[in-house]
């Protein structure tokens, strides 16, 4: 069988990761594919510069346009990044008659839909195994391996940064800032960790395993979403004293034929796999109606591990079995889609770190409120006060500020906003509160 | 598309399981295969019993030769169990030109060479993702989706009922054999459990694992394997003391371009994820040298888990993508499989729990018998003699029989087994010990 030709638009890390499996294991990956893959051309900005694969003369330029254009490649690999320049490069591709492999989950999140209809009007395959949770081959999982069940939930831990932000506030008590501070300095977070931190990373990641399990074109906007930088390693202490771990849980579920979407901050029991996932892992747990429930885990980022699934991708297409796969993801989404569950009908317990004057009657005014839109307490924790000195019973402008932590029953968020409106007005209640769901 | 036509062998637990989810999730079977999905014959040995599942008339018969024969008929799904008939079956139907799928462990480890040349000959496809850990699809994760890398260890949980055994050990302290028969009436274990404890059920599922990711065929006899009726609940509770739990572990790691197997009850250290897989839940953790550590996990066994896989292998072939994947699974061995590590040369820690008499010098033979075969000791864990009354020096007939237990460093498994042989000429030493390896 003539070899199966590549052409590679990026070489940063994943880049380099990729073109190193092509280059350096090419006898392997001939094996498994059933014939040699050639990796033809690798776009870059400057070619000039030296990089961390040894490649042959030739090899490396920046023409995208004559990579697209040769008649002898098969596909085209996009790791560069970014969106507007990866979305010109894959249309072309598409229109040009060639499959593409993506790892650019923001690209897909907003650019999904022209993408996908450019490939179905084309006859072509998009890939996109390395565009959530990295290493680790859940696209696979749900769009193949389950495909006897309909998918009923997901939840998952999609962003390893965070996790590993909250392993290290849970394990050493610091605090958020600084623990970003070791992370960037470790290689675990980025200069800028916005879009890991407050969740769009994670949503993204969420969004596409929507598309999948259920048909469900949604963006990051349609989410709840809500970052981990307003947690306390506090926090961590009280989920813990409660029997629970904190994890930035993505989670879509089937709920009355509609779907729920939340990535936030949630309290999970700690006996349950994805309270365990420390560090940089990933996990995706997800419930088919036939199996049950299925976990994949591994490293969701890093050079190699995401090299790992894009190669895999490209073996897929050069033995033949992606293009028989992707024509039946449904991606355009012409079944019947299910439909997003509105946002205050989402039911679920909530747990409350409040910053309460320690004076008499202020877990009863919570308390009210709560019962007021017909949320029940399921547990409070206050400890003890720090001792202010000699005065047992200080005057009133003395009352200290103490945490207090409170965990519901279900309650939908309908019900828990607008006990939230009024605790706004609570005078014994001091600064902002801290909200996290708990999973069920 | 016309639609593919399925003939089921088999009709009790996994069977019905496989019937529900064709005949009840028609629909999106077709959705998902891109085609319709008619089960055509189901084959039963007595046509007149009634079933689990609703069948339209005619469909179940007892003619095996008819359903093979039957030209329309494109794959045939044995569900039967046994080795023997299931093979003549399996072997007709791809002479005869079919694909086909099949659950059966036993039979691939028994007659794999057999029925994959068979295959191989007809130019047919060999489904089997439901042959190893049930519902969890990590044959298409080795297969597939890890094909950029080198395998270079696999460590997993294959029994779930074992496991769910020494869960229940574990968590109360109960015998051995109270647990069994406990697991026996919840339907755990079966009534004959033998294959499930003495390990051989999980060296068959490693095996098949080892063939497709090492290229390597083995046998069961060709592991070291130690069941798990010999453990006590002590032992347990000691490994928990030690910082770890006890899993039946099946384990092919590549040592210096060997491959080192075994299926033994292993002590693994208690914050690996591993060790926190209780009850029936099998989990499969599988080294790549691209990717790192990937994990799968779910349910093992179970009608709709099992039939969950074996319905996927259904729509792989319907789809036309596994019969790209089977030919370069690399079942014939043509290419260079990996040689076994000679069981002598195994190299890893122990432990070892010996019932010795509570008298001086006992400690100094044991480490002296190890000490000449250059074992050192890691620790020892020895708790105080339970009281014998009045008598603080009691003579030297009455020595009370002690619990000591040992954890040695690294050593092979011939300086173990030599160890082992003067171990068998110590006087204070009482009945047989126990060993188990230590996970690094």
């Amino acid at each position: 069988m003539r070899p199966f030709h590549v052409a590679l638009i990026g070489l940063g890390t994943v880049g380099t990761g990729v073109a190193k499996l092509l280059v350096e294991h090419a006898d392997r990956n001939a094996r498994r594919a059933g014939r040699s893959i050639v990796l033809k051309h690798v776009i870059v900005r400057d070619a000039q510069r030296r990089r961390g694969v040894a490649l042959v003369n030739g090899l490396l330029h920046s023409d995208v346009a004559h990579a697209i254009e040769d008649p002898e490649v098969d596909a085209i690999v996009e790791v560069m990044g970014g969106t507007d320049l990866a979305r010109r490069h894959l249309l072309a591709a598409l229109n040009a008659g060639k499959d593409v492999v993506t790892a650019n989950k923001a690209l897909l999140c907003v650019h999904g839909d022209e993408i996908f209809a450019a490939a179905k009007r084309n006859g072509r395959t998009v890939c996109f195994e390395a565009a959530v949770a990295g290493g680790v081959p859940v696209i696979a999982g749900v769009g193949q391996s389950l495909s006897g069940n309909q998918i009923t939930g997901i939840e998952a831990i999609l962003n390893g940064t965070s996790n590993y932000i909250l392993t290290q506030m849970s394990a050493t008590g610091s605090a958020f800032d600084d623990v970003v501070k070791e992370a960037q300095a470790l290689g675990y977070a980025e200069a800028d960790p916005t879009m890991d931190i407050d969740g769009t990373d994670a949503a993204q990641k969420l969004a596409i395993l929507v598309r999948i399990a259920f048909g469900t074109k949604v963006q990051p906007a349609d989410f709840v979403r809500q970052g981990i930088d307003t947690l306390e390693a506090s926090d961590l202490a009280y989920a813990a004293e409660l029997g629970y771990a904190v994890k930035l849980l993505a989670r879509a579920k089937l709920t009355g034929g509609k779907l729920e979407l939340h990535v936030q901050p949630t309290l999970v029991r700690r006996d349950r796999p994805l309270a365990q996932v420390d560090g940089a892992r990933n996990m995706i747990a997800v419930d088919g109606d036939a199996v049950g429930t299925v976990w994949w885990s591994g490293p969701g980022a890093g050079q190699m591990a995401t090299a790992s699934a894009v190669v895999a991708d490209v073996i897929d297409l050069a033995v033949g079995r992606a293009q028989r796969t992707f024509p039946q993801l449904d991606l355009w989404g012409d079944g019947a889609p299910v439909p997003l569950l509105p946002i205050e009908n989402i039911r679920r317990r909530s747990y409350f770190r409040f910053n309460v004057e320690d004076r008499p009657h202020v877990v009863a005014d919570i308390a009210d409120v709560l019962g007021r839109h017909e949320i029940s307490l399921a547990s409070i924790i206050q400890h003890e006060a720090p001792d202010l000195g000699e005065a047992d019973d200080p005057p009133q402008e003395m009352h200290p500020i103490v945490p207090l932590v409170v965990m519901t029953h279900r309650a939908t968020e309908g019900q828990v906003r607008a006990a939230e409106a009024e605790f706004a007005r609570l005078s014994a209640l001091r600064g902002p509160w801290v909200r996290m769901p708990v999973a069920d």
